[in-house]
């Protein structure tokens, strides 16, 4: 539903409408630096061209407009070369899980999806437009991004709730010729990937040889797991609030019950607790706090990936005690697993040879490219680029890019 | 659908991937000057707020943005203060009816949405986005509007072919609290008022003494004819191809039923040429060619505004033979009656004062300003500014926020 705004504000001097607060709650803080730097939005749209008089504007506009419509009708490819749907993505959200927030609906979300949009133009140098939908029935939704898709080049789906987001995702990639792309799952998957790389590389190990335990068995770990198998890991058990993802569990959704089918070699039974008994690899993508003791039973050497905002699920001062390398979710400690390394570059990529989809093997040369530029500064305390690392956008770019070709998705 | 695209094209180096020409056909004219500048497309997304360094990434992405979500989803209409939704206007079209080349599809239709992005910039500084629907079921259409509409805060209609359009725009605004606002419909009724204001006020003539004819009953015909009764014509006949639609044809559609239950009070049967005998306002939005013995028929001191593009239904050189005030569609004749004039002020002004809709009243008031500008240089050769006139915009915002307020539709 669009927003039921009944009353009237009183006018103001700035063209974006700010005002202090809000009418009938509690006042906002004025000095917040997050509202303070949220008022009006984050993102405007641009002219490329001149409008400077009318010469330009029988180019841009009417007539001049019209000869290279009538050339996309003829020749529908050329609305690559001459629109800006090539460089655009939608950023799709129904509000439905939105940060730790949950359900709380798409104008609530639109800050959250104006910052991905501009964290799009900033890493990646690709345009995106926040989308936030007034539906949640699966169906609707993927009959609206289809309608809107011409617009496009590419879909990047963005917290939508679990399992609901998996049909989704797949559902449209089916429908759709441009890239569609959750990036909370798969996102999140390429930068733990690359860390996890990384560490393995710092410390001699194989990742064959690694058994992994992932808590959280939403969308994020869910994918961190296929992930994870792709790259070829040891073994992965997954866990959620019930305790570990098995066969013999009765309680499982469809989703979970495939997941138990190819995880879990090992056929542990029981709490996260138990898993993490001897693992080499915890990687926290639930929000739930880890009891020490649990970290300390893990095996000499082992990596802790507690990604969890803004709480990880072991607070990394603990987890330095019992791992040899440690990564958050957070930018104030060192190994900060972060979205924004991958999504920029792999939409940058895709766009670049106007990928029909995006390919678990693009998805797997995005996590090695970005696990390459940390090269010979390798340390305990650097297995992750920094999201301002200027190497890192280029890096993944190229290689999504190529691993497109590559596969033949690539249409240029 | 989204554009089937199977030939593989060879690399470039340019970012946007442009090319000299498709593949499989006509070679395009790469000297052209209208595709010289449409490669690439003609807008981008800019960041408004920087991200230089983890401290800003922290504001506006993770963890700063979810207060910010919190407090809107808390108090709804804060999605304005701290979005760019009240800011950014959807180009919504299904591409069935652009320019003069008609059902060419959202793709094709897509460089004619994104001038209308840049000229709501460039003139109203209001942000714009084009929405190329793949779907032209009417349903489908307000079904698919209706669940985007929490990203923006106004609906811009666009190429949508009648009657579709006026079902359309009618429904939306009935579901959705925010303007909708069917361009071709009113914007150009909006400019043609003004400037018939401007020719009457010239000529020491009121509106009501005026007898008008419009040739072309689509949807710019029956918004023009609405207007203009709105406005205190004396009265309007409008002619489709088989003749003036009066209440005595047999073969009226119901839109077309309703157009003649509210015009043509002289009862005028038959041809646009029949009707033109004697009449004080010529106004063409169909594109045919009036003969010029039915201009000579017109009154004396009769006004002719010829707006089709590119070929005006009368031709200023003829017109000017028999008319006072000549007016086309075209920016190498003077006059030119100009979408660019009304829609982006209009938006800006409802924008502004967050209005829920666009009523008559803030035509009527756009109208007015909009032919106030000319001011004391009111002459045959100037009774519409330029689009490049910059008071214009300011005076139709302006206009049209105090049109909202005193009409009961604004919210701040």
């Amino acid at each position: 539903m669009a927003a039921e705004i009944v009353n009237p504000r009183s006018d103001s001097e700035n063209r974006t409408g700010h005002t202090e607060q809000g009418d009938g709650a509690e006042p906002l803080d004025s000095f917040d630096p997050a509202f303070a730097l949220h008022r009006g939005g984050k993102m405007a749209v641009q002219a490329t061209v001149p409008i400077r008089d009318k010469d330009d504007l029988s180019l841009a506009y009417t007539p001049g407009v019209a000869k290279v419509c009538s050339a996309i009708a003829e020749q529908p490819d050329l609305v690559h070369d001459y629109t800006w749907k090539s460089q655009v993505v939608a950023v799709v959200t129904d509000g439905t899980a939105v940060l730790g927030l949950g359900d709380i609906g798409p104008e609530a979300s639109l800050p959250v999806m104006e910052g991905k949009a501009i964290l799009f133009k900033q890493f990646g140098g690709v345009d995106a437009v926040p989308i936030a939908l007034a539906c949640t029935d699966v169906d609707e939704i993927i009959e609206t991004v289809v309608r809107l898709a011409p617009s496009f080049g590419g879909v990047n789906l963005e917290d939508i709730s679990a399992p609901r987001c998996f049909e989704i995702e797949k559902r449209l990639q089916e429908r759709l010729d441009i890239p569609v792309f959750h990036d909370d799952q798969h996102g999140t998957a390429v930068v733990t990937l690359a860390a996890l790389r990384n560490a393995a590389r710092l410390s001699g190990r194989a990742l064959g040889d690694l058994r992994a335990v992932i808590s959280g068995a939403g969308a994020a770990g869910i994918a961190i797991a296929k992930m994870l198998i792709e790259a070829g890991i040891g073994d992965v058990a997954v866990a959620d609030r019930r305790g570990v993802v098995s066969r013999d569990r009765g309680d499982l959704t469809p989703i979970k019950t495939e997941l138990a089918s190819f995880t879990n070699k090992a056929g542990i039974s029981g709490s996260l607790e138990v898993a993490l008994s001897g693992a080499d690899v915890f990687i926290g993508v639930s929000g739930g706090t880890v009891p020490e003791p649990a970290v300390a039973s893990m095996a000499e050497g082992a990596f802790v990936f507690a990604m969890a905002n803004p709480n990880p699920e072991v607070h990394p001062e603990i987890a330095h005690k019992y791992a040899a390398v440690v990564a958050t979710g957070r930018s104030d400690f060192p190994n900060q697993i972060n979205n924004v390394l991958a999504f920029p570059g792999i939409f940058a990529g895709a766009l670049q040879v106007r990928a029909s989809r995006i390919t678990e093997g693009m998805k797997l040369a995005a996590a090695e490219a970005l696990a390459s530029v940390v090269g010979d500064d390798l340390a305990a305390d650097y297995v992750i680029p920094s999201p301002f690392d200027e190497r890192v956008a280029p890096a993944v770019t190229a290689a999504v890019a190529a691993a497109a070709r590559a596969e033949g998705v690539a249409r240029r």
